[in-house]
């Protein structure tokens, strides 16, 4: 293959995937965070960086906020800040893990004071949406139990949709709430969130603005993920993907990484389903570089996300469809295979240089120096991680 | 603990557990077979070895039958002969993986036809069930992909709609149609029903007679099963309960033997939920007595059901609510597991007694000489297993 | 790329990969085995089709016995018969699972005559190797148990080692005893060779000639395997594998099929170690083609090997070797992916012609005619499967 | 059963299960440590706090201290502290993860500075064992890679071996090395001590006094643990436990609160092969108490080992044996069950009632007032936690 069809490189010129603010500072496991050089200190150094891999790619235009990590005294400033970086502020998201009221639950806790601060909590994050503009308040629930009989899981699960439904009518019309969901951890015994099933039946209650979020590092073992993708699809309620990859449980790694046929049929079914490019399906990442350095670790990840795109696109549709009504196993899965081995990292390259973009992004971002510098800079103050 | 409250007694009194005909005949695994000296040759012979169960523990009133293994000429005649044995008939297992049509699916079929044979069975199980005045008619689908590209998965899906709403339309206002979800086996890729999710998602988009089946070795590992106890009976969507139990995949061992305390869990959710001795939650064993004796095996199955019943009922809810809303979460614990750790195996014992019932059911069933009894009269035929 | 390396196509030259006899008979589930018009009725048509696999692409010379299922009359007749179809007889597959005296074990049975029994059978399986000239004779123990209680795990794994012993002691001084693990399956509780670590510490007390099979498959979920492949290399106790891929339990499918990048991995531990195109060390497939055509499933199976060797073939060591020194883990990551996204495809085909084989192996086949003609001749008999 | 017999009451006078200095210090996950009021400041009031649980129970006469963070100026000093409060100090385990130098590893890491600087920090260890009296040098390596191609998996291997032998030989005649393994965390691609055999192989390489660690978390989703104690004890080289529970990962939950029936099995295996109370196996817990209390967090651990210890010692092993060897399934399995459903805890109240200890320890406890006075007495400073 010397060079992408029209439908290919439309369908590639339209990419946007939404960058993680927190990707940018440091993180860690319960064992050790290592810190790097150069990290940001607050959330216009971590636009700052978020631009950078909008700059050599010309994927990632938006940048996501958590809260309350990256609150800051003026958002319409924030938002200036971004825009003259080249990117945009995107989707807000809640926090109700970190706060030692939220120990034994927030949205879905014992104490109706104790839901009501956190319900509290995701107006606040409203009120910021509306401040930078972002359409998309996710909600990732830490919250769940370590010890069986500790906690009363239909009680909570009844309570989360009293607090979700609170949050959800104050959303304005063009606003939506995005659910995720995680098999475990934090909590060790059960989650409230813990699978698409649960996530889409919370959603399903509350209204066409509420959807799922998909983290592809949040399922059981041997789980297919793309088979919940296509399923999510087809019953209209996913909203946004959290990309990342691992091997065991949330590890976090760069999406692509642990298994990239894996990434392959996840976004060969959202093709298929008609989420590609659709405005109702976000696409974002969810890593954590512990070891490896972040920005290009950052470029890394959407390169994977687009090479992975290319190749899906490169699926001869129409001669699967005809292996698959002929019960010709091999066939299909042979067709299936072709896109998938081949080598379209010559194509990209050049594509990228048609469009003013250098062909070799990682390359091109590494001779910038801007890694050194930032390092040279940002002497003094904290590091931005995962405390608030 | 000496003897049970009279609240428990009548719970205790009203439990029901469904056997499987095929639980009496012989089945293994892909390597091997082992045949048992005196297994039934026909549905007839199998319901005469049920009704052994029910005899010596009160608890097994119905079973249920799978089709064609138990295809019979006259479904009146085998309805006396359970009546004459004192059980009755009760669900009809439907199968869409035997017939050689069915290599690529059943229902989700690409071609027309073969999803017509399928709905035809399933139309041809209802009307079994109309003769033998069963309710529910329960659909297990083995179909599913073995390699990625060989199934439209999506296409499946709304295919599978399809078909069950025709099979839907079919059913009495006083039946129901279950329909179970497995993680894999006998498809390698991809199931097509293959989570609560799905079922649910299926189920909800049929009618209020159409309900999930919890299979409880169907899940990926680490499954909270629990959790989905929860929200299905939550939903309004919980039709009955498959009982095995599992270490690895779907091992089809009996209830409890694995894993004791996550049994606790599930009926303690199920009495929480409401869903014990409801008409709207069959209980009933799906199990394969690969290498044991399958009578005993059976009544150890109720017997096992049956004592962590009455274990999930002696936990002190209204304390454990208090531990709960306080957050003590070792309190929580310890009232939870002091039920579970109680021995309630006397009081069970003594109980039956005072029903006209053996003490101990397993070695009352192994005194009676049954087993010596049928290796010596079922010479010759051909020994029910998993064949047609 | 363009071409190989003189080196990269002499370590190609040199692969070979051993056929199962097996995978060219019926397989499937517990639940169904679909059968195939043209399938062989006996252990020459078995070798015959694998010839098939050889002849279209020089890498298949052995095909690997199991006994009973290929037992003949005549060995050095059917070592002729492989000669005369361009093969050669290689391992010998023993079976302790299809005996109905081995319910509850064999090399590890409680009762000393059924042990020995077991042993005899390993006894005639070395006078077949003496006859077949083949070096390996490969265990795989299908033996443990269902439930907790049932068995004496401790004095099993004493027992096995006598009985191993015993069938060390009759090897020829050529001959290899080779101990393969399995995670589970078909005992549900435990197995008594469930992992590397066991079957390493059981042929370590045997001797040098005593080493590891290696299943893709049988490992528990999220396992490393390449780990497992380098630390058997480095202790010197890597005798074979046996290829296939899974998605869940030991799914048998077409290795490479499930995760592609794994086998990469894999192979490459396979290289680092000094194990590729090693006599100590033999490739293999052990596959079930239940719903595919077995014999371009078999093609399909070693050309995947031989398109990962060649990627694996393609890793730049020594920059590797300098960006692990250098803690550089993007750049570490980047030259090994980049081999793995090469796509090797185009050269191969070239190298096959050059080497007078067709450019597409899978394509030559089915033009050839050969599934159409062995369905019209061979009619009548009874198929092979997994049937003694 | 109303009293345990002379034999059982032996047994469980001897039992010592060696508490974890960390386990009273904070712990949590990546996302949140919850502080609680009375938590430790330093190893002096760790081991108050470790002294308390044997105080109550009789059950921990020992308290492990984890270098660098129970690094004090005197352990002579701290040792009659421990010796005043009624305790020991006991083994003392290194920590590798927590220097920004051994971000890639530390005894295999690529640098021959780094790995020299961690085999001094062991060597800093076992001088303190010196000083301390304590026999076992406890290593867990947190050493591994997150991308594949980061790290040359062989050559750290051989490292590894290289610096353990180091460690070894600086070793007294009386002291251990012991090896932990872990299946995952913090590294998420590979690690470098993942499972058993690996333990097993680095220890066997090294001498007698070199052993494994066994902790009851560390293992694949599925593995059967009772059947890696069994093998390892078979094999001389169970050294010690670390115990805990867990559903998903590592997830360092109380010992037998996930799957009791579990901790029994591994118990019996114990007792079957001679490691009850035997000075060559350790019995130690490793957990984190990141939501509960943690002194009754430990309390109910060792209560949790005692219990399941009196249930496993009450197998009657003879009868087992009898229908093991007669392949009756059902009644062995009847046998184990009915020791593990038996209620043993009437009869370890009376009995440590009888020792002078308080019939129900957790009551006890919690009535002294103890984690009141703490609370109020421990104010100001730094709370204890796994930061160095």
């Amino acid at each position: 293959m010397t060079t992408f069809s029209p439908e290919i490189q439309a369908a590639l010129a339209q990419q946007a995937i939404e960058l993680p603010s927190w990707a940018f500072g440091n993180s860690g496991t319960r064992f050790k965070v290592f810190a790097t050089p150069g990290t940001p200190r607050d959330p216009y150094e971590k636009i700052a960086d978020a631009a950078q891999v909008h700059r050599y790619t010309a994927l990632a235009p938006t940048v996501a906020l958590h809260i309350p990590w990256d609150r800051v005294d003026d958002y319409d400033d924030l938002r200036r800040h971004a825009d003259d970086h080249g990117v945009a502020l995107g989707t807000i998201n809640s926090n109700t893990f970190q706060d030692d009221d939220y120990k034994f639950g927030a949205l879905t806790h014992e104490d109706a004071a104790v839901r009501r601060k956190a319900i509290d909590h995701h107006f606040e994050c409203i009120d910021i949406m509306d401040a930078t503009g972002s359409r998309d308040l996710k909600i990732w629930l830490a919250e769940g139990s370590n010890y069986p009989g500790q906690a009363d899981l239909r009680g909570r699960q009844d309570r989360l949709h009293d607090s979700l439904a609170t949050i959800y009518e104050r959303l304005g019309d063009d606003q939506r709430l995005v659910l995720e969901y995680k098999f475990f951890e934090p909590a060790f015994y059960h989650t409230d969130v813990p699978d698409w099933g649960t996530s889409y039946a919370q959603v399903a209650a509350l209204g066409d603005r509420a959807v799922v979020c998909l983290d592809t590092g949040h399922h059981a073992p041997g789980t297919n993920i793309e088979f919940i993708v296509m399923q999510l699809l087809r019953l209209g309620k996913l909203g946004s993907f959290d990309f990342n990859s691992r091997f065991y449980a949330d590890d976090d790694l760069i999406v692509g990484a642990a298994d990239p046929f894996q990434l392959f049929r996840i976004i060969f079914e959202v093709i298929r389903g008609g989420g590609l490019n659709s405005p109702d399906v976000a696409f974002m990442l969810d890593q954590c570089h512990n070891i490896e350095d972040k920005i290009p670790g950052q470029i890394r990840s959407v390169l994977n996300v687009q090479e992975m795109t290319a190749r899906a696109l490169l699926v001869d549709r129409s001669a699967l469809e005809a292996a698959q009504k002929a019960g010709d196993v091999l066939e299909a899965n042979r067709i299936f295979m072709d896109a998938f081995y081949t080598d379209v990292r010559p194509a990209l390259a050049e594509w990228r240089v048609s469009r003013g973009l250098p062909a070799d992004p990682m390359r091109a971002f590494a001779e910038s120096g801007y890694l050194a510098q930032i390092a040279a800079d940002r002497v003094g103050g904290v590091q931005a991680g995962w405390g608030a």
